[in-house]
């Protein structure tokens, strides 16, 4: 295993980008860096076979085999006194391991593919529930439009338990840039006449989820093949856009053919 | 319209009690009152023919006349100064209306009926938009087991979008309350045979779900007459527990006849 670093103080280089990182969750388009913490969310990397530049375990943890083992994964491991690990940790109670790793390069958008596209979608919570859906579901691709909140940021890396290192995820788009993609894209509305049980569903097509308060801009909708609504026999209420999100999807992928 | 009352001490009771409110979400148990926030939240509530003691207003909206009306529905309404509001308030940007309402009676549950059933869920997100999903679904009651996050604590309320006040919520039962219940109790479970689409379900059915960690409790899933899966082509990944209430009760409601 490779010796690991013990790091006691708080101004260590290492130490001082985790808390930039922690802080903003946009740091990382900038630093090029994405702290992940927990033990779900490194392991899920490792089975997903990302990489990591740099393990930070807590000290008190170090006792863990199985802590260990993850750690010796990364190529470097930085051991931390947990009163320092509070200082760069997101969560209520800091996870004893966290994994720094390179931010996902720039990448294009892949032709002719499932996809789900979110169109200012502000809730990292949110964020995080549909791309553990689009990964449940088979869907490989998210696509996020400028304004949405930053996918890799801590809050939504912890919402998505793991679901990033498994989908193609691009940010910075703009509406314009959705007619490379090759699908139809859908939207959800609550005023469209075709009802998500049995309108004709475009196979792959991109589901177009829109901003909590405003939905889909108009400019979007305007490119969208197809706006389905769902059937809320309740009434006048409203579904979260994650609820949405998952049922759209389940509902697309119930009509695939079994494989 | 009821003369306003300027408040400008924070030693006022009235703000020492809202405090107690917004720091505390399962303070309302004990104080026989809830804090609920925001135009929307209040609009809802008088919308749903529910009642409220006192309208809390910042002083420097005042001036709105779409405010003046919301509040000018209490019997009594507050004018406070927004630096003092900030006290008493949950949300980042604070709402310039507040409504303070009696904390719902503890009320039998109700038999015969469509219900969701709550184990232990935690996170306040989550339960807001299982209750937005049973009120638009058409699903008339929600049942919390103990240790499920408090339903009308301030974070769960604003998920909620006012879902709240058009259900039937009983809080705090046993897994052995539900035998009152009547309807059949059904469990999602990835390891059940029976897959969602093509799985037979009762009507009406209390669709059971389990905290985001540890599922659903081995007790309660003894009682639960069917375990379904939620087919998940894209392979190991798991639903966020709200994703997987608003596609069951997408199918439950697809099954029914049309009204």
């Amino acid at each position: 295993m490779n010796e690991p670093q013990l790091i006691t103080s708080k101004d260590n280089p290492l130490l001082q980008r985790l808390r930039k990182l922690a802080l903003d969750g946009a740091a990382y388009r900038r630093g090029g860096q994405v702290w992940i913490e927990g033990e779900h969310l490194c392991s899920a990397l490792r089975t997903r076979g990302g990489a990591a530049l740099q393990a930070v375990v807590a000290d008190e943890a170090w006792v863990r085999p199985e802590l260990r083992d993850l750690a010796a994964w990364a190529p470097r491991i930085a051991r931390v006194p947990a009163a320092l690990f509070k200082g760069f940790s997101t969560l209520e109670s800091p996870a004893p391991i966290g994994f720094l790793i390179d931010a996902p390069a720039e990448v294009a958008l892949r032709q002719g593919v499932a996809s789900v596209v979110l169109d200012r979608v502000q809730d990292p919570g949110n964020v995080g529930s549909i791309l553990r859906s689009a990964a449940a579901f088979g869907v490989p691709q998210v696509l996020a439009l400028k304004g949405t909140v930053a996918l890799w940021s801590p809050k939504v890396l912890r919402a998505g338990m793991g679901a990033h290192f498994g989908l193609h995820l691009v940010e910075g788009l703009a509406p314009e840039d959705l007619a490379a993609l090759g699908a139809p894209l859908v939207a959800t509305s609550s005023h469209a006449g075709h009802q998500l049980p049995s309108a004709h569903l475009p196979q792959p097509c991109a589901w177009v989820l829109g901003h909590e308060g405003q939905g889909v801009h108009a400019d979007l909708l305007a490119r969208c093949t197809l706006q389905v609504s769902i059937p809320q026999p309740g009434g006048e209420e409203s579904l979260n856009v994650a609820a949405a999100a998952a049922v759209c999807l389940y509902e697309s992928a119930r009509r695939l053919p079994a494989q």
